[in-house]
């Protein structure tokens, strides 16, 4: 009954770490959604041989093989020939694709090249899927009762493909059994204590339903997996599982929706019509980065001032010369002040600073790398927190950007 | 010659797209740095028999095989289990690892439970890889001249394990052969036709040094990749290929050092004792956090304002309230207000902001989604640019973070 997937992503600089592999990621979550059960991604060199083995063993096991990677016009391209010889065919060439190569030419005023005319052959058993945004075509092969797909890499070209044609006509062709995951996000409760706590009612889950833990930066997230032909049916049992955790579980539970949490703080301050500013030192600009990365984040979100220099923190954000000097730049009291003074200026209902030495140097004996304060404030109150942090300067920033989120939420839910 | 490593990793949230495999990625950097060929990544679930035959397929192809992930204390962490009984062993109880969860459970205040306790049972035939920041040990098996490797999924254990310990172990025991990448970044110049221009060049490379094109968001890396055992000669080798293209591409050719554009700038700038401040609308803070993601951005970086609403835009940042309202927050005069505004209050030398409507919402038949205005002042001049970019929201987000970056490196390089 289930229908099986399999990504092969194609390119040497996701082997070496050249580029960040998002897209085997994004179309993973895609084809989940869509009741595939995916068995394994594999990513390979471009080279004819291993390219052949890999799609020669993903067919043994997949019903479903997509590809990313390797369609673009230069020389280290291979992937579109290397599937001609797959499926001992021939490469033809593509009038409508060509139209659309020499469109987006002239849409960006360029001249049309040899090599971009050559990205109009298509091996000849493949179905092309127009690519709108890009010159390299889509191409779905179908092989038996399997399917094969081979999209370019580029990550904006890849997902409007998959969106508005791969993934519709993926449903249509396999009668996918639904799969239902619930996200279950908590917060201050280790990963060990937290298995333990629900031991008992993990060990009496249905056979078709399955429970992983997902630990990172001081969250747990548990996630329940249903499979079954009924989707309404299994939304119905994992709710049934749920009621009985929330009571154990009690406010470590922060989210049942795999929401960030600044995405809950964004649907409750829009809701209830208040605004947030930030003032940041050690986090340099991450926590308004997370925040606007929301959409509608203009309606609660005022702003921040990034106050890197000291001379910055006082001249704008109005921090005491005299806290400055008596406690330092990362104390308890200039993060209240910073606080509580971008609440002020930035005329929000709260305010939340950053201050701290993220590293890897700038660290003493009494205050070593990883000594952090965040602070909130509103109208009623101010508080900081102490942070005693790593020595990696990227974990330490992102871990106070976290923490500092939570203990906005902390204060506002 | 070349000794061949493959990278497995371990887990269903990272089939499914629940988590970012940023683990695969580091990895695959380390070892290549370390003269290791890599020729697969593979991702697979948590299940014994998908880890069974993973490990069994690579065996196949290579001589080191690291997996991470499903070492943690639940139910669903079987990996070591499975190691067991891939290698035909039992399971033993090891001391010294026992003694390192201990004293980590003391370090946090925390109880000991008995799940903590089996994360100290170790496959017999494998050497122990202390973690010192965390409970789940690392793993050694040696088999006949090849070696697996286990390691934790958390990011900051599995690198702090493969930098101390497995990565000098694994140079000590294969006799690696170097292979060296030259990356070198180009901007302003689409890959076609970058390929056309190089194409006489890259046809006459030695069979030992292969190129690759890797196009990112407005900029074309070129990574030149040289095989061999001596690592002087095949920098020489390199040295003498780049000595060719340099004429032909001129300053589109921005690093030969695989550097992103803020590491130049800060570079530059630290060595002139030169300030930088930012004015941020629509990028909220991911210029700044960019910047202040590298090591000894205090030296000079003053700091920025996120200037998400109008009204901030007014009063914390200066820009008039009849540029405001007669050519609105998007446009070419506030945009240059911003930056020059930014500089001035920050005491800066150089300002650059970034205003536009980033999407999905708020366009308007004028200004449509991915209307964007950056601009850039210094004490002679303020200029500024039009961005026009797409709908996606996120991707207009970090384009633009580009951009003015890119607009600043230009005018002060």
């Amino acid at each position: 009954m289930n229908v099986y997937a399999e990504i092969i992503t194609i390119g040497d600089e996701i082997l070496y770490g050249q580029i960040t592999d998002t897209n085997s990621q994004w179309i993973g979550q895609e084809l989940g959604k869509a009741g595939f059960r995916i068995i394994r991604k594999t990513s390979i060199g471009d080279t004819r041989e291993e390219i052949l083995t890999a799609l020669k063993e993903a067919e043994q096991r997949a019903d479903v093989i997509l590809t990313t990677g390797g369609l673009g016009p230069t020389k280290d391209d291979i992937t579109k020939y290397t599937f001609a010889e797959y499926f001992g065919t021939e490469m033809t060439f593509r009038e409508e694709v060509f139209e659309n190569i020499d469109r987006l030419f002239k849409i960006r005023g360029r001249q049309l090249t040899e090599l971009n005319r050559q990205q109009a052959y298509v091996p000849s058993n493949g179905k092309v899927v127009m690519n709108e945004v890009g010159t390299a075509p889509g191409m779905w092969f179908p092989k038996g009762k399997k399917v094969f797909v081979s999209m370019p890499g580029v990550p904006h070209e890849m997902k409007k493909m998959m969106t508005d044609s791969i993934i519709p006509s993926l449903r249509e062709s396999f009668n996918t059994p639904f799969i239902y995951h619930k996200m279950v996000r908590t917060i201050g409760i280790p990963e060990s204590s937290l298995s333990q706590m629900l031991e008992d009612w993990e060990l009496a889950l249905p056979e078709h339903i399955k429970l992983a833990y997902l630990p990172r930066l001081g969250q747990v997230r548990l996630r329940l997996t249903a499979t079954g032909p009924d989707l309404d049916m299994l939304k119905y049992e994992v709710e049934k599982q749920l009621e009985q955790i929330r009571p154990m579980l009690g406010d470590k539970m922060y989210s049942e929706d795999d929401l960030e949490i600044e995405e809950l703080i964004a649907g409750l301050l829009t809701s209830r019509g208040q605004k947030l500013a930030t003032a940041e030192s050690c986090t340099g600009g991450l926590v308004a980065d997370r925040i606007t990365n929301l959409a509608g984040a203009s309606a609660f979100f005022q702003g921040g001032i990034v106050a890197y220099s000291n001379e910055v923190k006082e001249s704008q954000l109005g921090v005491n010369a005299t806290t400055l000097q008596a406690h330092g730049a990362v104390s308890e009291e200039t993060a209240k002040e910073m606080a509580e003074n971008v609440r002020l200026k930035y005329g929000a209902d709260f305010g939340i600073s950053t201050t701290g030495i993220a590293g890897p140097t700038g660290g003493t004996p009494e205050k070593p790398v990883g000594t952090i304060w965040i602070a909130y404030s509103d109208k009623d109150k101010t508080e900081a927190k102490l942070l005693q942090l790593s020595s990696d300067r990227l974990l330490n920033i992102n871990a106070t950007a976290n923490a500092v989120l939570k203990l906005l939420w902390e204060n506002i839910r």
